[in-house]
């Protein structure tokens, strides 16, 4: 069956075992895999370089699209393979090693990590190893559930390995738009100009003998570990949509809205989810990672058309919706996470742009990545590319955690990812504030106000009112700002 | 002498006092000036209304394209004229009153005002008010010596009041390119493709009947308050120089490096100017402000184009440039700011953006705007525009101020304007430290060792080894986190 999936009749010879082909990977190289939100990973190299680290003196530096789903960051790094890992990743064992300071994690804007490696800033990127569904009969390379960085891996690595994944269903062909800017200083401006565009060809195109070797593999995805809505999700989903509804009311915006984003999660997936039952209609979505709501909104005739870097689905919807995939087709496009992150792109379309904060301050600066301040969680992945260009950029949280021993809305965020001014809307179960045009007192009042857990509101105020009377355009109690996340540490709550 | 200027007759009529023009906002009214740098700013109506707001109740919120010259902003703000400032000051009267909390100051990236202002989510602009070198035949108005925000103020507001400053060059005529992109969801690529591409036309096309007041003024922009580059400032520019040729020896930029950006401030503009004295050459810009450096670079034949948003110059400077305009006006072209700082221009050219910090921590996050975490200084202004989309991001700054009493390397800055995810390069007169692809534990050490002052240095090292042995990505003793802040509050001074 792999030879129908691998078209170019001289590359059938360059099938081979897994660790036959890993063996292209040596000591101390920087390797690119294919892999975005747990989509599209390459799946078996990963685990013969896993078996290999425990044999003999392996370690790599790891960039991928984002995460990696079959437990591969878990595997590699408990073999100790990982020296050096980029951009983003998701894995508790992953995650502990990067805490420990044993492997060095780079936290990168999706976007930028294949502008680096074209300009030589980072890599230079020896082997790429990208799973594909077929090669053509020219030797183009078709990824399969993800995009992500796979392209600019295979044309800027010195040898490239393909995993043809036969499970991996080949109507995907044809999904996928391959646009790669051109280098500098002849760079042109990227032609997307809706979400429906399609400037680039469907498949990554490198000289067929840059292949060395070829895995052929039949393990699918993991599914997406959202998890449903509950009543906080849903009130957040609701107060969104209740300001959205008065921005049309306001002229500010069409029953169409803007382009969408929405950051992968189980908020914004709920967020999302919850415009089925709104009076939004012919939406469209500009996203990086096309979760289970993407499909809901298609299939509550929502939504016109999506385009991607991935698709990544809990297991009941990856059943329903792979099937039928022919049927969805012409309504979906999947784009290397250059573009589909691209801040030109952001802009110019002018997206809604919905992202998950770890927890925000009362001026609305953005913790999305740090427990604690010290503790990496998975890392900014797109949020910074999206939230710094969108139309409006809206942040998302519960607003407290671990039963109320954690306040999301503090005095100062104890890492900042976000900035003050990129943040226009802050929505919490308890409700939104609309910062757009504020002052950071003004904006206090409304994140206190608003968005704060009524628990800790009491708390809030009454930093915020000592602080103001010592003045200032952005008021603190400078050696108390950080006492919640102190408190924290030492008694196991932010409560006085 | 003035209907020479204002070549449409029927407009000449218009012409009237700054008294009786001002009469045209009233109370509450928000107003769009002109004015980016100090530079070609509205000099009459601003003093009108200071005036009138002593006598009767007159509040309104301003909004420029950035800093205003010849006090201004001091006259208006002690008039008590101003409920609402944006996007950008750099006034110690009006900042006094920012930081007091009686003016409401909403400190914006400089590209993004506009785009606000035009989707109708902050203001709408009642009246602008222009500085204009000429009224064309067909009622177009030609800006002077900056464009900033004029044009969109122009088209937006429901009235306009121009200034004709007699005394600003009628040379100038032709080196403005306006550009305003289109509205969504049919806005375009935006196709500026290299520094000298003109994409606009050479003035503001507005219907002539919106025009309601013609001010003739004959005051010049004030000049720039640079100082002349010192030790500490040829020590930043000598480093970053440096750097610059390793990157060239390195095959990563040519000897006309990439296009250059450079803040508004001593050190920014001494960096420029230490690039006279380098192998560089063919060098250009694309920039927001053009300083006296630019044009230094002219005469030593190392730049070949500059593209900005205003000029600005020192009195000496300003005396030497203007007469000779002619001379290099083909190698100049002023565009309004949402182009000059445009997310997708940066990107796309890959500009080197140097500009200026307040304080850098440990792990490359930078303060640009907050005296101790809490008091305005004058505004994130284009920094962050330019930062987010290089190709390189560099930050300067000395690496003690206040004689010592302050370390402007510190464990943990007390305001995030721009994140370790924006920061490449971060250069001191100590010393230059390249953090690309580094995790935040190995940035540490380079900005310690490279950049952090000698006296500090010690104190650096002991809180990040004890934060270290605590474990994190990015390490932290979060209860000492501000303590620099805290001491030097208290004691007057960061040292322990």
């Amino acid at each position: 069956m792999h030879r129908e999936r691998i078209r170019n009749k001289e590359l059938q010879s360059k099938v081979t075992s897994a660790l036959e082909a890993s063996r292209h990977i040596k000591n101390g190289m920087t390797v690119g895999m294919s892999g975005f939100t747990r989509a599209g990973e390459a799946k078996a190299v990963p685990l013969a370089l896993a078996a290999r680290a425990k044999e003999e003196p392996l370690k790599i530096t790891l960039i991928t699209g984002a995460s990696l789903g079959n437990d591969l960051d878990k595997t590699m790094a408990e073999a100790h393979l990982l020296s050096r890992r980029m951009p983003f990743q998701v894995d508790p064992a992953l995650r502990k090693l990067i805490n420990q300071g044993e492997v060095m994690f780079v936290d990168q804007h999706l976007s930028e990590t294949v502008e680096l490696l074209r300009s030589h800033q980072i890599g230079p990127v020896d082997v790429a190893v990208v799973e594909a569904v077929a090669i053509t009969e020219h030797g183009g390379i078709v990824p399969t559930t993800s995009v992500g960085n796979s392209a600019s891996f295979a044309i800027l690595a010195e040898k490239v390995i393909v995993e043809i994944n036969l499970e991996q269903s080949d109507m995907l062909e044809g999904i996928h738009d391959i646009y790669i800017p051109k280098r500098r200083p002849h760079r042109e401006p990227i032609p997307v100009v809706n979400v429906e565009s399609r400037v680039g060809i469907p498949y990554i195109d490198i000289p067929p003998e840059k292949i060395v070797a070829i895995v052929v593999t039949t393990k699918l995805d993991s599914s997406s570990t959202v998890t449903p809505p509950d009543d906080d999700t849903r009130a957040i989903a609701s107060h969104l949509s209740e300001f959205l509804q008065n921005e049309v009311s306001q002229g500010r915006l069409t029953n169409s809205l803007q382009p969408l984003q929405a950051g992968i999660g189980s908020i914004a997936n709920a967020v999302m989810h919850g415009l089925i039952d709104s009076p939004f209609h012919d939406l469209t979505m500009y996203s990086e990672v096309l979760q289970d709501s993407t499909f809901d909104l298609f299939d509550a005739g929502k939504l016109v058309f999506a385009s991607g870097s991935s698709i990544t689905l809990s297991q009941e919807r990856y059943k329903s919706v792979f099937p039928r995939l022919s049927e969805y087709k012409s309504r979906l496009i999947l784009r290397p996470q250059e573009v589909s992150n691209h801040p030109e792109i952001i802009r110019r379309l002018g997206l809604i742009a919905i992202n998950t904060a770890l927890e925000v301050d009362i001026y609305g600066n953005i913790n999305s990545t740090h427990v604690a301040g010290t503790h990496m969680m998975n890392g900014i992945g797109g949020s910074g590319d999206f939230a710094r260009n969108a139309y409006l950029s809206v942040f998302v949280t519960k607003s407290i955690a671990k039963g109320g021993a954690i306040s999301s809305v503090v005095p100062f965020v104890s890492h900042v990812d976000h900035t003050e001014h990129d943040v226009d809307i802050i929505v919490t179960e308890a409700g939104l504030a609309d910062l757009r045009g504020l002052a950071p007192r003004e904006r206090a009042r409304r994140i206190i106000d608003h968005c704060a857990h009524a628990s800790y509101r009491d708390e809030l105020n009454d930093y915020f009112e000592r602080a103001v009377a010592r003045g200032g355009h952005t008021p603190h109690i400078i050696e108390e700002a950080l006492s919640w996340h102190t408190r924290l540490r030492e008694n196991g709550s932010m409560h006085r």
